[in-house]
């Protein structure tokens, strides 16, 4: 968290003019596809893509204060307050701006973004979700603008910096706790689709269990689309099981409401006839009743290090992982003797 | 919903020179007052402050792309998402920028926050919650900056436009669907401070007890600051009461669930044994269980329309309301028989 990148006040700075002469094009050809306007070839394009490349180069900025973009996608909008007030926060700190963009789902950029992001000239960029093309990540490095995404989907490749919390250990310190109580038969709702964070959560639950020598039961994990169902349908299947789980670990503090839902129906008691422990520590996770036991991610600390990042106030390096860390509340209590049998048997025959 | 605001593209453009002439000053000087540069008098600073109102100058914008700027404050954060998106939205379909800023509470704008402004040259701010100063809207009026506040603390004044929810009719539709199951002592827990949603909404409530021939007991109402309190030790002292509640408004959900968690706390079960009806529509009212009954205010459509009306896209005028409605889900329910009764004795005596 050192020097700066080296894009940063100091280095000499390469001209239009320099830019042009070696792709053999003129410094109006040059300057449209900086700015992403039309009239060039795909071939000129390409070459003056790779001069960029070669160069450097970094446009003196039309916007003189400075901003840092964030761009966010709907999913897990949950976050959003928390992200925004971690990159306010940094922005005000460095007297930057702010300017806000949004994709409408994780199948890339609008067409007009990478355009928009040439015009506003911004110091940089922090993702919540949203991964780049190949292509847009190529012209966003050509361009000397860092992009960090916090939880991209999918592996973002080695251009793009990224940022989360310690799923591995999340999952890991769900599973220590619920084994703590003494319970075996643990269910896991999980998040489908290319989020990376899901597979990293099941597999540190999976390894806790593992460490205790409590076999995985692959029946009682369950993956689908957060956004697209809230897992009710889950919950009733797993409950309604021969040997139903005593214990949840549901990978997102939306989903944990999803037994909640489910308990209430059948009159289970939470924690008393089953216990439940969240992901996220979103701020509804205190208010619900009984208040959620959860894996807490340091969401607004993961967006400031995003923005710090990204303005240039801290170096740009490997990923990095902020520490999760189990907020123990009054979802989750030792399994009801008579639901904790581990004879295989269906409870009540 | 017709002519735009008279900014807009078309009229003929005061220059810097007129104003530097008519004030008897430099350019330069005129422009130190226009970007929030130091280096002026406070009498220079007023005279030209009143010349730039006389001849409604506009500066030519910095920014060629134009950006809508958002403002918040942390109070009622659970807002920024669809408030965000529905600003996203119309900032795409209208290709314009979206610049976000952040107050740190409602004593007013930091102190550089209209230096900043004067520099971005936004097409208009929305605001969420966040009020101007009476100077700070003298000088976004002067820049005619259009400026719409979402909710605002207190009267904003003429010059600012407002925009929200009947709050009302809210009221009165959550008295009215209380009053149709059957209850009488309904507790109401309201917000203290500036903004004026919450006694607009008590008011309608009151009136629609009064319409129906009920007897308003100030006693059930309790007004107190959501930001600082969750108002749980409210809900206690309104069941402790001899003659209890059988019925909660809570003028936010995320009130509504103070009353979930006592009533976990004391067994009893909702909407059996106590109805709620919670405020706002959060995603969050949806997923708690049971799926609380709540006046929805359409966040996203109000945050749309003030997006629209400052980018030029609708006309301003009088503050406006969007329609609330009674969303009916599981936490309400006939009171029961032996709580309901209307002769002042404590139950169970």
């Amino acid at each position: 968290m050192t020097s700066p990148p080296s894009r940063r006040r100091g280095a000499p700075r390469t001209t239009l003019d320099q830019i042009a002469r070696d792709a053999g094009v003129s410094i109006s050809t040059v300057s449209k596809v900086l700015n992403g306007r039309p009239g060039v070839s795909p071939t000129t394009r390409a070459l003056i893509e790779t001069r960029l490349a070669k160069h450097r180069y970094r446009p003196r900025s039309a916007n003189q204060e400075g901003a840092i973009e964030l761009v966010y996608i709907p999913f897990g909008s949950d976050w959003l307050t928390d992200v925004m007030e971690g990159v306010c926060s940094v922005a005000r700190e460095l007297g930057v701006g702010l300017t806000v963009t949004r994709w409408d789902d994780h199948s890339g950029a609008p067409r007009d973004w990478l355009e928009g992001v040439a015009r506003r000239q911004p110091l940089g960029v922090v993702s919540l979700f949203a991964t780049p093309s190949a292509d847009d990540r190529r012209r966003l490095a050509n361009r000397s603008i860092p992009f960090v995404i916090i939880d991209p989907a999918g592996d973002p490749g080695p251009q793009v910096t990224h940022i989360g919390g310690q799923n591995w250990a999340g999952g890991l310190a769900a599973a220590g706790h619920l084994l703590d109580l003494g319970h075996r038969r643990i269910a896991v709702l999980t998040g489908s689709g290319q989020r990376l964070c899901f597979p990293a959560r099941t597999s540190g639950f999976r390894a806790g269990l593992e460490m205790a020598g409590v076999p995985y039961d692959p029946e009682l994990t369950r993956a689908f689309d957060f956004e697209k169902e809230p897992g009710d349908a889950h919950v009733v299947a797993l409950l309604d099981l021969p040997d139903p789980p005593t214990g949840f670990f549901a990978q997102a503090d939306v989903v944990a409401l999803s037994v909640y839902r489910e308990a209430a129906r059948r009159g289970l008691r939470i924690p008393h006839d089953l216990s439940v422990v969240g992901y996220d520590d979103l701020p509804l996770a205190a208010r619900v009743a009984p208040p959620l036991t959860t894996v807490r991610q340091p969401i607004r600390e993961i967006a400031k290090a995003a923005a710090r990042l990204v303005a240039g106030s801290a170096s740009a390096g490997p990923p990095m992982e902020f520490a999760t860390e189990l907020v123990v509340r009054q979802s989750t209590a030792p399994p009801r003797a008579d639901r904790s049998r581990r004879d295989g048997r269906p409870p009540g025959r």
